[in-house]
């Protein structure tokens, strides 16, 4: 249950407020080099700090403790640790009964009837940190087959690029984005994205926004059966972030309001000559772009009063202390990417039996 | 690749033109009855037949072969099958070599080197009737409890409801959209339902649609861990059906314009006063009705000439024969019903060990 | 629960005295040529009949479903039924409520609170059909690459072979074996089984026998990680067929009386100088003969009185009717060769992607 | 591939020589007091030191990272780790490319085209510590409901019992066991272990051994389905120990010479009259005692002279250094309680769905 993916899995561990979280990455194939200092810089790109983040700080310097011999991988599992360090538990202990509208407070209490209140426990967004080490990982994998993921912020609430996106691909800047303190896609939208922030934060309040994330030069044929479509995994790999609420593919919510004649990719010997699928047909990956949006919700950590209740039933105003972001989305664009990479080193690996003839070339017959 | 499901799961084999599809269900609890006329009804729902969908003629008459035993689940796997009977196979000669436009020919061709070209294969939306029966299994469990699952089509092409879905829910009729031909949730959009789906019949196009799940009375505590949140599995879920291009919990994409002052859900004594989150708190269930939008692109096959390439290459005309929905998304309603219960079931056994308290109940100590 | 396998799956369904049982083989890559007649063949070898089998006449007549086309997989599920024909379900009204000794009806009894009694239900034997058809499946791809499995009975009740098999390879006669009605790997000690299985059965009572089963030619390096080593497959695989009590490999039981000078295979440049591993280290294959011994229990059901209880507790004489193998080890030895199979090709599969070579040669870089 | 368990389940990472060595222990219900003493007990039980074991000085001291809250666990999951102190990689330099006698070398070599050649890498025993916290951990659970595992020594080498342990119960004194330095379950045989031991030992050689466990209170109906029995779960456990080369349930490989009347355990109104099942039957606990034999080979690290070839195929002489048990059976006792532990733990958790009643239970209708 705090596994994910099925031949490159990456199980992970750990609370907010704990003394570690950490991970342990299975499958990875032996005789791929093992980059620290990628994996590192990944982490960085994550991590806490700056203007439009949480002030909390961590150094996120992860300790890689297996699988790895003269830097190069061995096949046996990659597990790694990241301290806790600049916790500041007591924050919480206003809000040790109470539960915080919009986050899992309630439901953590009522399923396992105790939670580890300090900064959100395992609910927490802290973990995310392990996804994205799991994610520079499966990276390196495919990196030596040419794949490429990047995402940017597409729009900060109500600042947004307000066309389709499938016929303005040419005007996403993802190499912009990666330098952009708020990873913004469109540079002239850049500081429009800021002011939103910035007022949203001044007035104790958070934003929500959209991410879309580019994977180019994907192999064809990616995706297993009719309970592994690689479409159906990103969905599920995306709505699993903290705070995403809805997942677009291709087309995605346009494609509902279309026809079939304006709809269909039709080809021609030079390949697909639209990309309304968004580089998915049947589940499986045809080689074109694959381009996927992921909605966040706003922080739902405000410092504005807010009514609720406490775990013994009566009711209660929240005052919330403590640092968070202001804008989820704009860090969780950096979680969106390691995300699809896990899908994708996922996918790689299983479809390495997909017909006879791959065996034949592995096992020499 | 075939299964869903982790402790209540669904393993479907079959093609649209062999000799059967069929399924097997596994992991239900000793003890409920077996309704096979509930099973056969819902299977009902889904089938082909009508205006508004194809006109292939399939009695789609299941077999229960296993796990029942004088009406009753005897703890062991349901297994199932449903014969094909009305196959044109010969209808489908002429694309044998060649790819269709929005199907997945191509992925299939490239992923497996060898396909089923008989009306899809494998990948035909034939096997959702499988999907179907094995959620209206896990339906009977779901009713023991209360859980209530009901879907309808929110809007077809142009003719779309128009307002945020989560401030009109009143607006919204299930029992209406149970007896509608197009399954339509505004009794006063059905006409224009139709006059779409029609008017794109006619000019041998098709057209997408946009379906709404509710999920009435779930237990709190639904989801598992970090990577089983139930709103990732219904997201996996819904994107995992055939020409679904996107999914949205609650609030979904509009969550992404809110501030987090109008997107959190506050509380007082009587519970939520608001329910933007669909539902889902940290990926569990908090208890309130669940909202999931499905949206489905318009059926690929359509009777317009279209262009493509050949398995050697080479560019061709594509003109369809066959029988075909002309919006996949009317009978993708039933399918959406059955996929979300799956996904119920699966997290109703899940959960049951979440707490000590739950063992002591049962291993009585 | 019902599934054996990870990427080579097996999933079954049914009951000794239901309509059909049934499966379905998840993972075989596309492109293989699927031999119906050597499945139907596999399925005889275990098919009731005989002097030392069950009267209960059955054709096992298996009918393949789907993944299949022109012959060749497609890379899509295989399912399969076999109806039930000879049920003699009266046979069983007189065991309704009481527990069979040595049989799975208490345990079921309370497990499910509920029962198919006729026949033994799920836990008859009758399933392994499944795993004969499953594993005669997975012996078409080990045959591409030159992967042979056979078994054969090396003891019958207090008839053995009486010395260290390995010390022996050479009197054991796989080809023989197969021709034996007995399956008797030993053509000196053929009619020594006949007579002691006989004279079990004409007293109403029944034996046990011992399985040898070997692998010749399999690749070096199946198994994987450490909890899905291939000998702790293997052991899984024998110990879950019906009346398995105990599994040993290579030198097994007789390895805990040795020194590690005498245990050890020490090597020169033509390979292992002896096979005390039974031809595998650290859980992986070594490239030898793989060697395992599977022990089963004699037949529990017999035709003399037993004391028992029923399901209300109170003290009952067991006087069985039906028909049962005097010695469910023959028929057994068939079920280890499957098993074996299943275990095979999951880890062929599982295999290919061990190391960044093999996956350069698929994805072309 | 390096998780153990479906809902209990033991994710390992660690090399013998690496940084630390940890594990991941995911499904552990929410409301349960975590004794961390009790596991480090364990984990000292197994510890290197002595002279019946390896000179290696590990503190082995466990630090927990994560899913408990005031000393209660929180249904989240428990990371911890075991640093790696006494290293001494430089015994190693002159085996880097030689493959060890009875060692994973040569198939860790071949399987991933390279090896962490230090002690053994992840073939090492090293990380059956991990096994031990986990199994400990489970042990809370099963502590909870009263189920007790103890394992103890058998037979060493050519010392052994002699007699059929089913019929001889009572001489097996598991306490003695637990406080024996070489664990030995006959009070009167302990002497001669120690000397079988120290007499391999001197002469630079190992010896093999025998492991009894006994599971006592267990619940009835544990094990699930037809290819998740428990007694196969048992044989999984148990063979993938390392240098295990056969397990027995019950009356074992002796049930293979009987005769079906004196196989069968009888029933009267008291239960069962006798265990040669060894608590199992049709893959499920009956709630008798459940016996398990495992059979250690002799450590193949030996200080004699053998032959071997390089990573190169040349033939070389090979004198091994290093510091290891003359028995790895005596602590593979320590590790066998720890799996059944581990198996214990899951097949409680599953089967807490078998029947509607318990859900009932659970949901209050």
């Amino acid at each position: 249950m705090n596994t994910f993916g099925t031949k490159f899995r990456l199980t992970t561990f750990g609370e907010s407020h704990g003394i570690a979280i950490g991970g342990v990455v299975d499958g990875i194939p032996a005789g791929l080099k093992i980059d620290a200092n990628f994996i590192q810089n990944e982490l960085d790109k994550r991590r806490p700090g700056g203007k439009f983040a949480t002030a909390r700080k961590e150094a996120d310097k992860i300790e890689l403790l297996s699988g790895i011999f003269d830097g190069i991988s061995t096949g046996t599992p990659i597990g790694f640790i990241i301290r806790n360090e600049n916790q500041h538990s007591s924050d919480y202990e206003n809000i040790k009964s109470l539960f915080r509208p919009g986050h899992a407070d309630f439901t953590y209490f009522h399923k396992y009837g105790i939670r580890d209140y300090r900064g959100g426990g395992r609910s927490s967004a802290r973990e995310t940190a392990i996804r994205v080490a799991g994610g520079a990982i499966s990276q390196l994998l495919l990196n030596e087959f040419g794949i490429c993921v990047q995402s940017g912020v597409l729009s900060v609430g109500a600042v947004n690029f307000g066309m389709e996106i499938y016929e303005n691909l040419d005007k996403f800047d993802f190499e912009f984005a990666a330098n952009s303190e708020v990873f913004a896609l469109l540079p002239n939208l850049e500081t429009e994205f800021k002011d939103e922030i910035l007022r949203a934060k001044n007035s104790h309040d958070s934003v929500g926004a959209v991410v879309l994330t580019r994977i180019k030069n994907p192999p064809i044929g990616l995706g297993e059966g009719l309970y592994n479509k690689i479409d159906a995994k990103f969905a599920e790999a995306m709505m699993g972030i903290n705070g995403v609420k809805a997942v677009e593919i291709g087309a995605g919510i346009n494609a509902s309001r279309l026809k079939g004649s304006q709809n269909n990719d039709q080809m021609d010997k030079n390949g697909f000559k639209s990309n309304f699928s968004g580089g998915i047909l049947g589940g499986m990956t045809n080689g074109n772009d694959i381009l996927i949006k992921t909605y966040f919700k706003p922080t739902p950590s405000i410092f504005l009063p807010q009514s609720s209740i406490n775990s013994n039933g009566s009711e209660t105003e929240v005052n919330l202390k403590g640092r968070h972001d202001p804008c989820i989305g704009i860090r969780g664009s950096v979680v969106a990417t390691a995300m699809t990479r896990l899908v994708l080193g996922d996918m790689l690996l299983l479809n390495a039996t997909a017909k006879m003839e791959n065996l034949r070339k592995i096992y020499g017959k």
